[in-house]
């Protein structure tokens, strides 16, 4: 068995953030990511009701540490003054093919 | 960047125990939540279909350590008894703004 | 209050692979486990689109280390040779209640 260190990163924030998430997640070399829709409640107190447009989206994203960090920086420059988001990092080992 | 040490925890409950989850947070000062539907098998052995009375919710909650405590205990106290329910804590660190 | 430590493996997967993950989850002795669907990009670079077919799965596992070890052993034998997966494994802590 193989297991590798990496950063697991999870963000949670509005569906309209969407795009510009995903950009950046291909900018900073992520390894692969699962996007899912959820309900939730943030830090803003606000909620979040079944209207599409204020939908909030949950993405979690495996990286190696400094590519964790460049997007950890980044998400906390362009997107989190602009938007509704939590984030945060966790650590983990990822799966891999004797080949990788 | 700005990270700060918090909690996750991540409880895996009965759609009918939803009202009293969120309460719990709202009474524990959880600073957010997301909830989403799952399928699932629990310790008791029992599938869960597609019938919404049955269905299972997965709730994720970032909380300060001394929060996160609280939260187990009432759960443990309050809920466990009463619903199917697999709940668990890990280490997370939460970007934040430098404003915070 | 009574937390154990254990192990959360979380595998993303095409949806295809369910029948045989399911399986090797109940072979391994899991507790556990929730399912849902996901969008995403896996390491292959792939994009999953709408399609039932092709959808993605994401299937969150509470073991014991032990059996965590021999299902990520089989996951890594059985499953990454055929099917598209990101599979990863995190250190967790398990409300029990007093009576387990």
């Amino acid at each position: 068995m193989n297991l590798h260190p990496m950063k697991l990163v999870t963000i949670v924030v509005e569906a309209l953030a969407r795009e510009r998430i995903t950009t950046l997640l291909a900018e900073v070399g992520a390894h692969g990511y699962t996007l899912f829709s959820v309900e939730g409640a943030g830090a803003t107190g606000r909620r979040i009701g079944d209207i599409e447009e204020f939908a909030n989206i949950q993405v979690e994203v495996v990286l190696r540490p400094e590519a964790a960090e460049r997007l950890l920086a980044r998400l906390g420059e362009e997107i989190l003054p602009r938007f509704a988001m939590v984030t945060y990092e966790s650590d983990i080992r990822v799966l891999r093919a004797e080949k990788f």
